[in-house]
C-alpha cells in the first residue's frame, strides 16, 4: 500500500489543461503539495499547468509509483493494462461510470479487476475522491483546490468513507469550519480491490493517525475489519449507513428475524470495541475527542468538573451529562476553599461552578485559572468540561494555559464556545492545535463527554483461539449430538432441548408422553403446577396455535388439557409435560447464521416485552465468555438482573456460558441454521431453557 | 405590559457616558434603534450620548412608560419610589445583587416587591438583560451593541430566559450566526413581580409572534402556564433547566418516589401540548422549526421526500428518520416518470433521490427543480428535505424557486447545508427570509422534522371545568369515601382497596380472614390459586417483608401460607385472602400531590420492570379521558397494551378511565397525600388493582 500513501511519482491519466474539469484540478492539488515527479498524460497537450505532459503512461519517467486515473469508464481497461505493463504498482480511479451505473458498468469494473488480478497491481477506488493527507499536504483528489483557502488544519484524525461525493464534501465544510484536525482522508468509492480493511491496517500503522472514523455503507469482511479493531488500542468510529435486511424475510426463529435491521452488525462493532456513531458530524466529533485523548488510561471515571459563565449552561450540562453517564464530581474541602479565594463571600462555590460572581471580581482570565488549577488537583475531578465565550461580556480565557494545566494533571478537557461568529471561528482554530475538543453545542460537548469516559476499555481479548478451537472440536465428537449430524429442518422441542442439554444447558424437567396415565406418572414425579405442550411437526409458535397448557395445577387440569391437546391435534402431533419454571424474568438466546457475518449469537428479554421493548443485543462467535459478559452488559433490561426488591440477582456467569455454548455449537456444526431458546426463564436466578428450537440446513 | 413592550418614552437610571459600563451600553443600544424619547437619569452628566441627562426620575419629562434601571442594588429600592411617585408604570430592573446573591440581596428585593405591590407599579427583573425587540430594532438591555454589527434578523420566534447571561451570550450567537429571524427576547432574571407567564400571555397576542422558546429554571405557576399553552395554537417549547427533586426523600409510595426528577413536570408539560428541549440549540431550532410552520395543518402526514447531492447522505437520513418516527414517501408512478428525464437510463429513481447522476446530465438547479415539482406534487409526500451544499461542485440551487413550489403545495420544506464556511453562511441568511428551516446536521434536521409531523395536535382541549366539578363534587358527597375525611396516615390494603372500589375501579377479589376456617370457606368462594397477604400496620412493602404467598393451590399450600404469616406478623397482624389474577403485564398507577403542581396521577410499567425500564408517565388532575389516553400513549411499553402473539390487547379506555378516577379523587379529597395501586394486572386485557395504598395527611 506504501505506493498509494508514500509515491514517489505519479502519473495523471486524463490529466487536462481544461480548468475546472476533473482532470486539471487533480494536477492543481499535486501542484500545491507534493513534492515529487508529476507526469500529466493527455496526447492533446505538451504541458499541463507547467508539468511536461506525456502520450501515454508508458512513456512517463522514473520514478512512478501510483497512476491516478481520470477517464471515461470506457477507457479505463485499457490505462489499468498499460499501468501494469508500465509496473506502476498501484492505480486510484477516480472515473465514475461502473458498477454503481448497472450491468454495463459492472462489467467495466469486473474487466480491470480481472487485470489486476493477473497483474498483481492494487486499484484504488472507481468512483472515488482518491486521498486527502494533510500533515504532508498531499492531495491526490478531484477536489476544489479552494480547499486550500483556509489552510488545512493538521490533526491526528484519519477518515475512511465509501462515498466520494460525500468525503469530498464533508472534507470541504471540516476544512473551512476549521473545527477538526485531520491526518488522512481516504475515499474509497467502490472499493473494487483496495477496501475498508486494507486502509484501516495501513492506518493502524500510520504514525500520524490516533484515531479512525469510517462511513461505511458495507462492511466487505466484517470478521477481518474485528479481528483489526481488536488488534489495536487506536479507537476506532464508524457510521454504518443502511439497514441490513438480508435474510430477515425467510427467517424460521425468532432469533433471526430479530437480527435483522443493523441490530447484528452493531453487535458486532461492540463486541470489537468500535464506537458507533449516527451522523457525519457526530462522527467527526467522536473521532476528534478519541483523536485528542487516545492516550488516556482506561477507566479513568466519569465525574466531572464543570466551569461556566452562566448557571444556566451549568444546570443543563448537568441534565444532559446525567444521560451520559456522567456525574458531577464531589469537590474536595481545598478545592471549595481555593474556589472562595476567586468568589465572592455570599457565594458558596458549588459544582457545576457558576463563575460570573467571581469574574466580576477578579476578571474572566484569573477566575478561570483560579478554578482550573484547583479542580485539576481535586483527586475527585476525572475530566474537566468549561464553558468559554467569544464576543463581549469581558469573557476573554487563556484557553492555553488552562490546557496546559489539564494535561499536567492528566484530565482530559472539554469546552463549549459561543459568541460572535468571527470570534467563535478563531477560538476554534486556536483550540485545535491546544488539543483540546471544543464545541458549539453542550449536547454534542456532553455526549463526546460521556463516549470518552464511559467506553468500554481497555478492548476485551480475544480467546486465545485455541481454547474456543477445543471447545468446538469436544462438540463436534460428542456423541449425543449425532442427531445434528444425520437430520434437516427443524428439530423438534424435545430433541432441540436434548441437543442444548448435552452442551450443557440447562433445560427444564419434561417427558414425552402418549396416554393420560403417562401423562399422570410424569406429573407425580415433576409435581404440580405443570406445563404441558403439543408437538406438531412444522408447528414452531405453538402459543399461537393453542398448543400449551399453563398452570396445570391438578389430575383434573392434565386429563383436561390432554384431552383438549389430543383433539387440537386430531392424531398428529404428541404430547410433552413439562414442570412449570416459575420466574418473573424471561429472557431469549439464541443462534443464526449470517449471510455475511457467520455464526452469531443474540441475547434479549423475552416474553410479551421481547418485541414491545426490542431490546436484543447480538454478538459474533465464537465468544469469550467476556465477550457474552459484555453482551448481557449492553441490554437495556440490565438492571432488572441485578436482583432488587427481593428478587433473585440473575447468575450472569451461567447466562453468559449459555451464549458461549450457543455459539461454539453453531460453529460446530455447519448445518444448524437458527437455534431459539424462548423463553429462557430466570428461576431463582439460574437461568432455564423452557423452549427450544433448532433449526438445521 | 404595554408599557413594557410600547414605552413612549424611557428614562434610563444609572445612564453613564463611561463606555464599556452597563449604563452606558443601554443608552447607546436605545440610541441605535429606538425613536421615541430617552432621559438618561445622572446626577453626574448634563448629557450622556447626545441625549439630555437628568439628574433624578422626577425631573424627567412626559412621555414616559419605563424605566430601565441600572445602578447598585443598594440604591435600587429609592429608585422604584421615584419612579412609583413619578407615574412610570414599569420598571426594569438589570442590576444584579438582589436574591441570587443571599439574605442580603433577599431582603432588597422583597423592600421593593412591597413597594410595587402598594403603589401597583410592575417590575421586570432583577438580575436580568431586559427585552430585544428585533422587528422594531428596540434593545433595552446591556447587551454589547457589537450586537448590531451584523444586522438583526427579524423573524417569528420569541425567546423568555430565566437567565441573563444565558440571554444575552445566546442572543449574540444566534444572531451572529444568522441561523435564526428573532421577534423578541425577553430576559426575565429573579423573575420578582413580572414572571414566565405573564410574558407568555403578551407573546400569545403578539402578532410578530408565531412561536415560543422558553427557559426556565423553575416554573412561578405550572397551572398557569399549561392553561396559557392550552389556550393557543401557537406552538410552545420549554427548556426546563433542573430537576425537581423536593419531596422525594419523604415519599412513601411507589408513585411519590417517582415523581421526583423532572417527570412529572415533562408530564404536565405534555399535557398542555408543550414541546421540550434538552439543549439550548435545540430549543432555538424547534422553535424556529415551529415559527416557520406554525400555520402548518395538523396531521399532515410523516411521508418525507429526500433529495440529495450524495446517496451516502440519502441513507444516514433514512436511518435515522426511522428513529424520529418518519418514513420515506412512496413515490406514485408519475413522480418516478418525471424524475427520470432528469437520470441517466442507468438510474431507476428511488427515494431518497441520489441527484447526483442527474446533476452532472443536466445541472444542478434543474436537476433540483424538477424533482422538487414532482415530489410536491405527489399525494404520497408530506414534507421534503433537500441537501444542499455551498462550496463548489457545480452544486448552485436556486432556494427560492424550491420554497415557492414548496409553499404552494402546502408542503414543509427542511434543508440540511454544508459546504465552505463563509458559503454555508450566506445561505443560511438567504434561507432565512424565505421561511426554510436550514440545518448544519442532518440529525437535528430530522429531528425538527420528526418534531413538526409528529407533533400530537390539534391541541387536547380541557374538559368543559363544569364537568370535572361535577364528579369530583360526587365523590366528596359518596359515604362510602366518608373514611377519607375521618382517617390519618396509610389505610390499609384492604380498606385501600374498598375506597378505590367505591370510586369504580376495578379491584381483585379478596377477603379478610381471622381463622384457617375463614380463609378455607374464602378460598372455597374464590376458587384456586390464591394468594395470601400479612397486613402489619405501618408496612407498606409487603414483598421485602415475608408477608405474601403467591400461587396458593391448594388447601394444604393455604395452611401452611396462614401458618407462616401468623407466625411472621405475631398475633400483630391481619390476613387477606384474594384470589390471583393471571395477566402478563403488570402496570403500575397512582396519585400524589405535588408541593408545587398539586394533585397529579401517574401511570407506569409495574412489577419487577417499574425501576429497571424507568417507564413512568405523570399527568396534572383532574384528568380528561383524552388526557388520560394521551399518557397511555406515552408509555415506552405502549406497543405492549396493542395485543400481539395471542395476547388480549389491554382495554385502554378502562385504563385511562381508572387514571382519571385517581386524579378526581386527589381533587375531592385534598387529605389524600398519596395513592399507589401497585401491581395494576391485565387480566384478559382489564386492569384490575391487586395491590392498594392510600395514604391521607
Amino acid at each position: 500500500m506504501e505506493f498509494f500513501f508514500r509515491p514517489r511519482g505519479i502519473a495523471v491519466v486524463g490529466a487536462t489543461a481544461s480548468k475546472g474539469k476533473g482532470g486539471n484540478l487533480i494536477v492543481l492539488n499535486l501542484k500545491k503539495g507534493y513534492f515529487g515527479p508529476v507526469y500529466p498524460v493527455n496526447p492533446g497537450y505538451d504541458e499541463i499547468e507547467g508539468f511536461t505532459c506525456y502520450l501515454s503512461v508508458s512513456d512517463v519517467p522514473d520514478p512512478v509509483d501510483l497512476a491516478i486515473v481520470f477517464v471515461a469508464a470506457h477507457m479505463v481497461p485499457q490505462v489499468i493494462e498499460d499501468c501494469a505493463q508500465r509496473g506502476i504498482p498501484g492505480v486510484m480511479i477516480q472515473s465514475a461510470g461502473f458498477s454503481e451505473t448497472g450491468t454495463t458498468g459492472a462489467a467495466l469494473q469486473e474487466k480491470i479487476r480481472q487485470t489486476a488480478r493477473e497483474t498483481g497491481i492494487r486499484l484504488w477506488g472507481p468512483n472515488c475522491m482518491g486521498l486527502v493527507d494533510v500533515p504532508s499536504q498531499w492531495i491526490f483528489s478531484t477536489v476544489t483546490p479552494t480547499i486550500w483557502d483556509t489552510g488545512l488544519t493538521p490533526g491526528n484524525v484519519s477518515l475512511i468513507a465509501q462515498s466520494g461525493m460525500l468525503a469530498g464534501a464533508f472534507l470541504i465544510d471540516l476544512i473551512s469550519h476549521g473545527t477538526m484536525g485531520i491526518a488522512k482522508v481516504c475515499s474509497i468509492g467502490n472499493k473494487m480491490d483496495v477496501d475498508e480493511n486494507d486502509l484501516l491496517e495501513w492506518l493502524i500503522h500510520d504514525p500520524d493517525t490516533a484515531a479512525i472514523g469510517l462511513y461505511l455503507e458495507s462492511l466487505t469482511d466484517c470478521r477481518r475489519f474485528m479481528a483489526l479493531c481488536r488488534s489495536t488500542p487506536k479507537p476506532v468510529v464508524i457510521l454504518n449507513g443502511g439497514k441490513t435486511a438480508g435474510g430477515a424475510a425467510a427467517a424460521q426463529s425468532h432469533t433471526a428475524s430479530l437480527s435483522a435491521g443493523g441490530a447484528l452488525v452493531a453487535g458486532a462493532m461492540a463486541q470489537a470495541g468500535v464506537i458507533t456513531a449516527d451522523g457525519f458530524y457526530q462522527l467527526a466529533d467522536f473521532s476528534r475527542t478519541f483523536g485528542m485523548y487516545a492516550h488516556l488510561p482506561p477507566r479513568t471515571g466519569n465525574r466531572v468538573a464543570v466551569l461556566t459563565y452562566t448557571g444556566a449552561a451549568g444546570i443543563v450540562s448537568a441534565d444532559i451529562m446525567d444521560r451520559h453517564g456522567l456525574e458531577l464530581s464531589q469537590f474536595r474541602d481545598t478545592t471549595l476553599e481555593t474556589l472562595q479565594t476567586v468568589f465572592p463571600e455570599w457565594m458558596p462555590p458549588a459544582n457545576p461552578v457558576d463563575m460570573w460572581p467571581g469574574i466580576i471580581l477578579n476578571g474572566s482570565k484569573k477566575t478561570y485559572e483560579t478554578a482550573m488549577q484547583a479542580v485539576c488537583a481535586d483527586p475527585a475531578v476525572d475530566a474537566v468540561f468549561i464553558h468559554c465565550f467569544a464576543g463581549g461580556f469581558s469573557l476573554e480565557v487563556d484557553l492555553e494555559k488552562m490546557a496546559d494545566t489539564a494535561r499536567e494533571a492528566g484530565k482530559p478537557l472539554f469546552c463549549w464556545i459561543s459568541g460572535e461568529r468571527d470570534r467563535v471561528y478563531r477560538f476554534q482554530k486556536t483550540a485545535q492545535p491546544l488539543g483540546v475538543p471544543v464545541f458549539r453545542e453542550i449536547m454534542r460537548a456532553v455526549e463526546c463527554m460521556g463516549m470518552l469516559l464511559n467506553r468500554p476499555c481497555p478492548k476485551i481479548e480475544t480467546d486465545p483461539e485455541t481454547a474456543a478451537e477445543e471447545r468446538i472440536r469436544r462438540l463436534t465428537q460428542d456423541p449425543r449430538l449425532a442427531v445434528l449430524a444425520s437430520n434437516t429442518g427443524e428439530l423438534d422441542e424435545l430433541v432441540s432441548k436434548q441437543v442444548l442439554k448435552a452442551c450443557g444447558i440447562p433445560v427444564v424437567e419434561e417427558k414425552q408422553v402418549t396416554f393420560f396415565e403417562e401423562a399422570q406418572r410424569a406429573a407425580a414425579d415433576f409435581g404440580f403446577p405443570l406445563v404441558v405442550k403439543g408437538m406438531v411437526a412444522g408447528v414452531s409458535h405453538k402459543t399461537e396455535s393453542s398448543l400449551v397448557h399453563l398452570g396445570i395445577a391438578s389430575d383434573q387440569d392434565l386429563a383436561s388439557a390432554v384431552t383438549t391437546l389430543q383433539q387440537t391435534m386430531e392424531g398428529r402431533g404428541r404430547i410433552l409435560i413439562q414442570k412449570q419454571v416459575p420466574g418473573k424474568i424471561e429472557l431469549v438466546a439464541g443462534f443464526v447464521r449470517d449471510p455475511r457475518l457467520g455464526p452469531c449469537v443474540m441475547c434479549g428479554l423475552g416474553g410479551i416485552f421481547a418485541e414491545a421493548l426490542n431490546d436484543t443485543v447480538f454478538g459474533v462467535a465464537p465468544l469469550t465468555l467476556a465477550d457474552a459478559l459484555a453482551m448481557i452488559d449492553r441490554l437495556k433490561c440490565r438492571p432488572m438482573l441485578d436482583g432488587y426488591r427481593g428478587y433473585d440477582p440473575v447468575d450472569k456467569n451461567a447466562l453468559g456460558r449459555i451464549l458461549v455454548i450457543l455459539g461454539d455449537l453453531g460453529c460446530a456444526y455447519p448445518d444448524i441454521r437458527e437455534i431459539d431458546i424462548n423463553p429462557l426463564i430466570m428461576h431463582k436466578g439460574d437461568p432455564v431453557a423452557v423452549d427450544g428450537l433448532v433449526v438445521l440446513a
